[in-house]
């Protein structure tokens, strides 16, 4: 199930980036693994996860990241190599070690990223059976494959692209459950052809990881292998931007963040089970970070998810959630609540114009948007989320199996 | 569904406190009315919830105990008179004050408890017409009808006593969702013959449901309605315990707390939708808040629960859980995980020595402990939870048509 999953988009090349996918037979005999070759001088930044239990190919990417610009990634799904300790390690960087010998780069110069099953050896005989195939297929127009090759749950691709008329940024992603990013999301990959200072590109990323992977939630769980990185080829031969006040940085961070925000929302849409997109908007607080609590509260919350997915306008539930918050000084009597444009409560109370069919008429649609207003302050957050339904609990009571 | 809940054991009478059941048919034809008469000279303690968003009759029983000793409990499920506003607040000073002209007594000396429905209208003249019938059919017998008339999604009442040379307790709880108290459980009522100070007998309450009601959690939802109550009526009359050093005080308080431990245990055993039982044990912190915050973390894990849902011992999602603690100071080096007997993961990998069917067979139980250790302290904590089924979707998606 999916709300309104858009199908993927045309996803332009990138001058200096050439990808390719290989079936290595990981879980399933289908296109598993994707290559992708970064020309020479290239830059790249990633944000990574924060979960303490991060997977082995985070580990990696983070020390080959430290010394050196990398030549290729390497992505597999199927497996997360994830909860593998050092054999895992090992299993990664032989991976790299694999690319680099054919194709005649430093070990160091591979970033390897997995996603699928937590807990089970990495096949590397597998992927290296495959990359030879894979090395002798790379080409510019590979991204749409790329997308469909890095899915596990997901019940299709995700891509987006920008383009100016001095740059383009395609990017691709993944993910549909353990969806609850911290400073990243699950895998997901942009490049543009513009050249920026490595400082600058990480402000880009980051400042757009921020507003958008930063802002979903499918099931409040935090991958052990998020991963967002942002490579930047300068293939366009334009100066390169090194300065805030360049006059195309703003251009790129607003199109890298767009990238990033409509991959975000593409796989909320795609959330395991999901059968609502629902956005919560929470204003009126005296900070940003508070306003993300109770959005997040309410977000997780299974019985305001349930009740979404039963398209019962239970505002009662909602109103327990962020009641649970537990901010300072907080009372009942300044919130607001709105169902898109119905006001279901005012001052804490059920509001006296509401009619139940009012509410009944707005959560028949695939698409909410729950407006909290806290009224105490002039701060806002917003953050997408969907339903809980059947299909979340058979997706993931089924999975292993 | 539910995991082997016990039976309800006989509930001896309690000295001091009758009790009536009633059909006020606020939401469907059946007893969902109980008065409690306690005699001149009880006193009470409550327990309450710190939802900001706390329901009517929460706040009358917080006003009516500052200033006066109760002499009626009325609870009634079906409705919980929450995010009512104002004229909630009057309809559960209205079902007190019936009471009290009924009774003689005066309206701040009756408490007013509701469970069920979030957001309706209290039907006052429902209850109003019922309770001339509750008045007349005080019993001491009371107890075991009272604890089937408070029930709304649970499957079967929940009652236990302890009897000592010197006194009895005896007990009655209901709740089955929304459980995630936090000082309090959804409703809870205790009572005892023997005579205690109104600070000891608060201090029992707390020691006990911070032991027991605070320990579990079906969803992460903290209840609007959450109240324990202890009753001490005094008729054993036995001299008044009034000090810590008194010989029985260490007897009540390990009475109060065994009732209240077996109550809350009864609550997750009859989770929404549980098939299993599940504590999930947090040994070797730092401290003890760490413990809870890392046993409540994996405990409100969607794909945890689902997982044990599905038999599934997947060691990995509690793993990447246990990880997403953000802990200060935190790795995975140190931590080993077990599921009852058997050692899953050892030094933050899997373990050497385990075998996929060793878990099958732990998981294939109704109740289950995982035991994780984390290797950095001497303080522990434990919880109770249960599992997320289909059938947590259904009674929530369904609980309002």
């Amino acid at each position: 199930m999916a709300v309104q999953l858009p199908p993927l988009p045309l996803l332009p090349p990138i001058a200096g980036i050439r990808l390719s996918t290989a079936v290595a037979g990981i879980k399933t005999q289908r296109a598993d693994l994707v290559l992708m070759e970064l020309a020479a001088g290239s830059q790249c930044a990633a944000v990574l996860t924060r979960n303490a239990f991060c997977a082995a190919p985070v580990t990696v990417v983070r020390q080959h990241l430290t010394t050196h610009q990398p030549r290729y990634l390497l992505i597999n799904s199927g497996n997360a190599n994830a909860g593998t300790g050092p054999a895992g390690y090992d299993d990664a960087l032989t991976c790299c070690q694999t690319v680099a010998q054919l194709s005649g780069c430093q070990p160091q110069e591979v970033l390897p990223f997995s996603t699928g099953v937590i807990g089970q050896p990495l096949p590397t005989a597998k992927i290296q059976a495959a990359l030879p195939t894979a090395l002798a297929h790379l080409s510019p127009e590979g991204w749409a494959a790329a997308a469909q090759a890095i899915m596990t749950t997901d019940t299709g691709p995700k891509g987006f692209a920008v383009q100016e008329a001095e740059f383009t940024i395609t990017g691709i992603a993944k993910g549909a459950g353990m969806i609850r990013p911290d400073m990243a999301t699950l895998l997901a990959f942009l490049a543009t052809d513009i050249a920026l200072s490595a400082p600058l590109l990480h402000q880009c990323l980051t400042q757009a990881v921020d507003a958008s992977f930063n802002r979903i939630t499918v099931d409040g769980d935090t991958s052990t292998n998020d991963a967002c990185v942002l490579i930047a080829t300068g293939q366009r031969k334009l100066p390169l931007i090194d300065s805030v006040h360049h006059p195309l940085f703003a251009i790129v961070q607003s199109a890298v963040t767009q990238v990033c925000t409509q991959l975000a929302q593409t796989i909320v849409r795609d959330g395991e089970g999901a059968t609502k997109l629902i956005t919560i908007s929470v204003e009126q607080g005296r900070s940003e970070a508070e306003c993300v609590q109770v959005a997040y509260t309410v977000a997780h919350s299974p019985l305001v998810k349930t009740a979404f997915f039963a398209s019962d306008a239970n505002w009662g539930r909602i109103l327990a959630a962020v009641g649970r918050c537990a901010l300072p000084e907080f009372t009942l009597e300044t919130v607001d609540i709105f169902l898109n444009e119905v006001c279901i409560v005012a001052h804490g109370g059920i509001a006296a114009t509401y009619r139940e069919a009012q509410g009944q008429q707005v959560m028949q649609q695939a698409e909410i948007t729950i407006r909290i207003l806290l009224g105490r302050g002039e701060h806002q957050a917003h953050i997408l989320t969907c339903d809980l339904s059947y299909d979340y609990v058979r997706i993931n009571a089924e999975y292993r199996t």
